[in-house]
């Protein structure tokens, strides 16, 4: 008999929304029963009504305290992310938190540490690692099909700029994009950074730079079992957002190239036409936030551990923090600098 | 404001699950308040209860006769539909009608008038012309980017034959497989067929041939306004489903390809290797399903005439009884020979 | 020891320049000895000088006589390709001959007889089964990949129309282009076909109708073995040369595609962008007609039966008569109506 | 009225038997007429009358002495280049040299030096300039397609290391493999490099690292425009010589793909297959060595300065000795830091 288990969500903004949708509509074995967010207000509660949300609050520690619920999912402010995890830890619930954990290194170790005592699981949401394409290359990987990983290369590269705003705040293009990128690259590769270079420009928006950011962001990482990756992004591709795979090894190379919007060619008397790969990342993304929610129930029906989980949050923090002192220092940086 | 429909659904079969399912989640401004089905049991029952059908019944006259459904979803089986179409139609509701309509031209026409009298929107269930590929082709005809069609092919190869059984009942190949593909012939030509040649073979199945049928066929249509279209359809493509269309005119070409699996392309020192396209008709068409009952309801909401509607059903089934009379005759039919 | 042999060269019009620049330059082991063409002039002269032919005459008796020679190249006129090869023949030499070898069924049957009467070896230059794609897809039918050939499919559609002139004295365009196409189709089934049916259309430019022909043409062929075939035909695909093949059997199926003028696609804001297929016929097919060559070499050093030989040339004649009465006729037409 | 030139050929190695059929077939204004190889002996003498080679000597003196000659293609050991480049520019011969000039900076600037005194031209065989699709996407960004480039990529993978010995002599990867990324890159960007990253490894044989080289090198280029550049190579593609070239710019992106070998794909039961990319570098670039070689003598008529050309060839080397610093040293090196 496949148990069933009770949902509470923490966070109703962007992500928190499409949690909350996928586990009404796309979750088998995962029931909804109470979202909060601390900016509830009549447009929520309208989207809320609208889609079926059994009830929602705005102070999170109902949902912490409810006995019945035994799946948190964490969709709130970054900010928040450690507090909530360590509180529905103790509470002995199973935890799915949005990326990143924190951008603090000793507070996710001792939120680790606090998840690791309680004995609950806690799987971080890197969602690419659940797109089909990305999935499938990692497949042929693991499989022996591409023979031992040499070199891995992702491309990512966002259609538009964020905002000024978001730049601010975020941490930057590498704490807010390229964390994707490493986490794909050792996703792939199956084996952890040992060192990181980055190159960094600002060719897009001068007003980044002014807010002390790259747009433009290259970077070569070394693995432990001797793999080489390469990344490249960029705040600004006018044709859509680019989304490739390259895992190159002993046995042959798997590339996953971008999803097209259709199927259509058109040839005409001036070329071949086909239409832009899609422009926005729900569109590109939107199987893997289910897949992984799904993924998530598996494990704990299975009392498999999650991934990626907790250790990879805290990884790909570490690899971020080496790479922005990489960029500023302009030499390659170890990982053993940054944690022994 | 947006109105908002109240739908009732006959037959829970494979079909009638599709379209359910859809309502409840994929159809927004239709609500589901019955299902119908003669064949009601447990196990139906609790599929309706898991999936959150609010009421299933087995018998179809309390849809009918229930003042607030003004949307009936007809998906049972095939000799029912004229029945159910009437009926609903005096009631005043606007119906989705699974394709065929029936298999008797005279029965048909009959339907259709008293679909025409009560002043009640009928649509039938091709939903082949909501896919994203074929329509986007469609798209690219009528906005004159292929300038006048000249040639139309579809290709539509099932993964494996059907059950001998199903082969004895649905009328052939011609009425359960190729009537979509005229369909879409006449969906991208925009002109109606006048002339049909049929060419047929055992090649799959002996047994499919002691039965009365064929299992590869091609067909060359004669269009009314100067065009040219070509089918060719298989029982068995062992490779998966596969679904082309082409629309070639004065100023182009469009093609529409198959769907791929993912965009995986593994280079190995043998060949390079891609994933197959998908197997199953779901896997394949699935979107398409819930894209035409949102066009019916965006129909219903600006008062537009559907489309496929109750005429291009009546043509599609017209063509087959002449394709049928060519394949017999080895000889061109014309549309002439069966309705004046 | 490979042995060389000595070519003479019969017509040096556009055909004939190809196999003279390939025989200078690309068949090892055939020299050039002479080139005979009736219309002799300077501009001729300075471009055989040019370009290295040893010899240029305008009378073809020396060729036929010089016993050096043992290859004998016929690109003249269709008209005099019987005689030329009945002469040839008659003084034992082998003869690779431009199709057609003629369009009278009895004259090429004569000529037929004389060429196994003196024993000598006989190629009709069918160029496009050399080909390297549709080449490679006869492969992967002959070594059992694609299981039984059911259909196959030919499409062929060129850039431009030829003059009015060309039309009224070619036979038209299923002599002079479709021919191709039954041809490749018999050499992909490998299998005769033994019913056509035609359907035509004028769609392009009525002048062409008004010459009595027409520039929109599909086919269905019936083989002996069972397989079906489809062809279609437009004189005026405005988008580049567009020549496809695909054939569809009981173990899978495979599909050459227009080869890609370059492999660049450029994403922009609007689309993404390929260059058109080549456009012109030579940029297509230039390697092919050095291969038939090189081809019919192999089978005089090897002592092998040519292939496309004359029973090739005769059968793609035929089938040209018989596509043509059924176009007339509008019904399908037993090749065993012509031959029998 | 269009020159005509005659060429004398130094060296008739594997570069220089290409540089010598394509003079004799493929490049009209150029005739052969004297080879000299140092090595001239039976078996390259029996090559030489086969292929039609006027003259072939073992001294290259009288190349350089006889007046009738105006081009020297130099394709003789690396060793010799600036030697033969100085006596040909002091015999005022235009000159075609094989990559590299020289691996010694101060003999390249000296012989450029009497180059630019004697006032002859200088072209470098750079030949992926002149692929077909690497020449396309450089018309794209010139043209302005792709708008301000920001990113380019190239990916260059051997399908078999060359042999220990080879290694040892050729002064390792960075400058017989990757010297033809970094042009390319400079190529496509049009615009200098200033600094330079390489990280490698060695992942693919022993062997090659026994000798004091790498087989696997990723490396981030700086451009003086702003533009990042990045190359992978690797020694050992067992799928084929990967070469493929990506700029990411403003205004959109340009990717050439592999060249096929040919268009036909098999769909089966399994999976799709796709023929293997050329394995061989000479099936890739081929026409690319005709391309140079006829762009050469267009520089030469139309008086235009070649590229590439010696400066071209200096930079080139440039970079190679900041690349080997680099990897040597684990840093980013300045190219200011070799050349001032």
């Amino acid at each position: 008999m496949v148990k069933t288990y009770i949902a509470g969500v923490l966070g109703a903004g962007r992500m928190g929304k499409i949690h909350i949708e996928n586990i009404l509509y796309n979750i088998p074995n995962l029931k909804l029963k109470i979202v909060a967010d601390i900016n509830r207000n009549d447009k929520l509660e309208k989207w809320a009504n609208g889609i079926g949300v059994p009830k929602l609050i705005s102070d999170a520690s109902e949902i912490i305290n409810d006995p019945e619920i035994n799946v948190v999912v964490i969709a709130s402010s970054t900010d928040t992310h450690t507090r909530f995890i360590q509180e529905a830890a103790k509470a002995k619930k199973d935890i799915f938190c949005e990326k990143p954990i924190d951008t603090d290194l000793i507070r996710i170790k001792e939120t680790l540490e606090i998840v690791k005592e309680e004995g609950v699981k806690l799987m971080i949401g890197f969602n690419r690692r659940f797109d089909k394409n990305f999935k499938r290359v990692r497949e042929m990987v693991s499989s022996g099909q591409v023979g031992v990983p040499q070199i891995v290369k992702v491309t990512a590269r966002d259609p538009a700029p964020p905002s000024i705003e978001y730049v601010k705040t975020s941490g930057g293009i590498l704490f807010d994009m390229t964390i994707h990128d490493w986490d794909m690259a050792r996703f792939q590769v199956g084996s952890e950074i040992e060192e990181v270079y980055t190159k960094g420009a600002v060719l897009v928006d001068p007003e980044i730079g002014k807010a002390g950011d790259i747009d433009t962001v290259v970077l070569i990482l070394k693995f432990k079992n001797g793999a080489i990756g390469m990344i490249d992004n960029s705040r600004q591709a006018v044709y859509g957002y680019d989304q490739r795979v390259e895992v190159f090894g002993s046995k042959g190379c798997a590339i996953a190239d971008n999803e097209p919007s259709n199927t259509v060619r058109l040839y005409t008397p001036e070329n071949i036409k086909e239409d832009n790969i899609p422009y926005f990342f729900l569109q590109r993304y939107m199987d893997s936030y289910a897949a992984e929610l799904r993924y998530f129930i598996e494990c704990l029906q299975e009392n498999k551990e999650p991934s990626p989980n907790g250790e990879d949050g805290f990884q790909n923090v570490v690899i971020a923090i080496a790479a922005q002192k990489s960029y500023k220092e302009n030499r390659p940086v170890k990982i053993s600098e940054i944690v022994s």
